[in-house]
């Protein structure tokens, strides 16, 4: 862009929105272009604004309309995919300012916040009032309900609870026209039209700027259910893939149930000298909330299938301090392997009884590409998230790693799975959605997109490319 | 339609689907044209289309584009909102010949299954596999599941379990343009673009024409789930609406949570003379599903709450006989009704916390308009069904009656609800739906439906008008 019409916009820009709620030191906006999807590209932003209201939005949606500047929502940039990255010239909207929590309704089980509120302190008010917000996705301290209705975030207890779009009842939206609107319901049910506010959950922005959440809350766990805690230790994945499908099988639902490959063990070792990886090659944990004796009779079969699938060693344990010990290696994967080099996040999901032969293809990926992939996954979800390892600086080895990135989801799709369970496609993942849906239904998508945001101002060139 | 005209098209029609597939008799015909919606108007179709493949209704849907004739898909015909009936000159696609379930996989908790097949069916078949197929509409003994995804049908079991849209994984459609294509996923968990499969739940046939539906399933309910039923007495609404509030409070979320009125205890009574309506004024009815000592406990606090609220009786039960013979006046109040005249089945959802006073509304408005109206409701949720009834024959009563059934729903948005809970908008509520959604969001609508509707063929006129 010219520095003419940089000037022009900024100056069109600074009578949309006051001049505080403008940022356009260039280091500053630096900071709010990208998200942690290492290697996703990113641009320079025209400006980054923190609007203080619904009405400030809509503002800068129509002024974007009438200049054709891309507009860029944004949360707290703990996106995996790259979906909130700058492209040159656009403004990007950050909803920090907007963190205020609307409503906690007891009475109706519901929540009514701006986008900028943080997962987390929506939890812990939530709890105040004995109600709680069920996904919990792994940035939870940090990430905001807008960013999470932009992905759909999961998490741990979906395997249970189910995912941010199951909570979602209404938003608050300025669509790709400039109209602020309301969308989905305050009520329990509803089938009054088109569900656009599902349609706009996932949407990563493309499709519309919410400017207000409406949750489903549900009542807290009560007293009487206690989290059980069951941790088993197998000698091969497939063991442990034999394992998850024998929990299913048991007519369990956990509220958890995750691996940690042996990867990850010798990670943390490393770093915690803990002997995990002596033990065990794949870790397995499970939690139940199950209330009463039922929590009992749960553990003591997700115990059962652990053993009978040939585990190491197992055990359970009620008290909560063992139990986060128990979990420590899931909780310390990550950061353990952050030590390594920069890390890639994978997030494709599969039929769960074909967790084990996704795993056994990730590892040839990974000796084929001679690149340091350690798994983390909600096995209960068929959801994977091979984390892909290379040394700072070395470029061969990223790009041995790009491809064993593509090839993990070229190999989710042939075992019938999705190249995204929970991260959104941004733009790490646009030519796997390309290769996961049909042409028929890549031309849906961008029908609805152009429906939606007909002048293609919204996050544009984020998960629908245009028509090859 | 001229003679000409219609003997054209039957002549092209014949040359896409077999003569044994097709139904041109008017008065077989007619069977076709309408749902169960008394009132609603519905007209005569070209054609009767009962295809056994995909592939066929693919071939249906592409000679609707070339011919411009309207398409509509039908089910069991149990709707109740006119959404399946005929318009002139239309081709009825009845999916009952298409009616396998063609996969119940334990392994992934799925089903995968024709839209022909009926919910009980499906239910039935799932259990033997100790698996559950949750939304359990009132039509479920007849209505299919090509049905139940159109109007993202509910039930008795939703206000703890979720309606149709909460367990559709995957869909295969044809689309507007004439494609055969599957949206979704067969993975738990997903967000590989944007969800057009949650989009055309609820789109009552006008955005795609479904030919297979995946459900998720979740495991039976283990035998110690034992079901307790827990009944309440009441003397007036507001009692029962505080009585619902306070189970609510309790953190307690029952398996089913419904109310019946004292008109429907004194159509029970008038034909079964069972004596309810001299000991209540209103019945409230629950049931708890948690395991173990859980249910104990679940039981008692529902009954805690009935009984602090005011019940003037209030008892529960584990004997299933018992259990029954205190739901009798939830199943019989329907029937009981139907002895007494045509009836209009009302389907507006509330706040919770506004149900006792849109029930004491309604009343107004049965008083205004001397029309005799009913209730039965899913007071868990919020959804109402009002069920207006006027005597055969009586066209003032009739039109005193359609002035209530448009307040009801006006009723129902002043207090913040929607004109529709789980029954759909189809034809009787296009007028509510206008009023309930802004002018934007009703855009919106008619953006995506010219999106993926753009030949205008698919079950047009229903449930979102032209712009007037």
């Amino acid at each position: 862009m010219t520095t003419t019409r940089t000037t022009e916009l900024l100056a069109q820009l600074s009578k949309v929105v006051p001049a505080e709620h403008l940022l356009t030191d260039p280091d500053t906006m630096e900071g709010y272009s990208h998200d942690q999807a290492a290697w996703a590209p990113f641009g320079r932003s025209l400006a980054v604004v923190r609007p203080r209201s619904a009405e400030e939005v809509q503002a800068l949606v129509r002024f974007c309309i009438a200049t054709g500047v891309p507009l860029i929502a944004r949360g707290a940039g703990t996106g995996l995919s790259g979906g909130a990255n700058a492209t040159d010239g656009c403004v990007i909207v950050s909803f920090e300012k907007m963190d205020a929590i609307v409503e906690i309704n007891p009475q109706e089980q519901l929540a009514v916040v701006q986008p900028g509120v943080v997962n987390q302190t929506l939890r812990e008010a939530c709890a105040e009032k004995n109600l709680w917000y069920p996904p919990d996705p792994a940035s939870a301290p940090w990430s905001t309900l807008g960013g999470n209705v932009a992905t759909n975030a999961g998490g741990v207890c979906c395997v249970k609870y189910g995912v941010t779009r199951d909570y979602v009842l209404g938003l608050q939206v300025v669509t790709g026209t400039g109209e602020l609107v309301r969308l989905g319901r305050r009520t329990a049910k509803g089938v009054a039209g088109y569900d656009l506010a599902g349609l706009i959950v996932g949407s990563e922005g493309t499709l519309g700027v919410v400017t207000e959440v409406t949750v489903r809350l549900r009542p807290s766990r009560p007293a009487f259910a206690q989290e059980r805690t069951i941790v088993g230790y197998f000698s091969s994945i497939a063991d442990a893939g034999n394992a998850a499908a024998a929990v299913t099988a048991s007519g369990v639902i956990p509220s958890a149930l995750e691996l940690v490959d042996r990867h990850c063990l010798a990670a943390v070792d490393a770093w915690k000298n803990m002997g995990l990886s002596l033990d065990a090659q794949v870790v397995l944990l499970a939690r139940t909330d199950a209330p009463g004796d039922a929590g009992e009779k749960e553990a003591t079969l997700i115990l059962a299938a652990f053993e009978g699938a040939g585990a190491t060693w197992a055990a359970m344990s009620t008290d909560q301090e063992e139990a986060d010990a128990l979990f420590s290696a899931r909780r310390l994967a990550f950061p353990a392997l952050e030590r390594l080099g920069p890390v890639l996040t994978e997030d494709v999901c599969v039929p769960r009884g074909k967790v084990a032969e996704m795993l056994t293809r990730i590892e040839a990926i990974a000796v084929r590409h001679d690149t340091l992939i350690a798994n983390i996954a909600h096995i209960g979800d068929g959801n994977l998230h091979p984390l892909l390892i290379t040394p700072v600086g070395d470029a061969p080895a990223r790009a041995r790693a790009e491809k064993a990135f593509e090839e993990i989801m070229s190999e989710a799709i042939a075992l019938g799975g999705t190249v995204t369970g929970e991260h959104g496609v941004g733009l790490l993942k646009m030519g796997g959605l390309s290769r996961e849906l049909s042409a028929p239904v890549m031309d849906m998508h961008r029908a609805v997109k152009a429906a939606l945001d007909p002048h293609g101002i919204l996050n544009p060139g984020k998960v629908v490319a245009a028509r090859p």
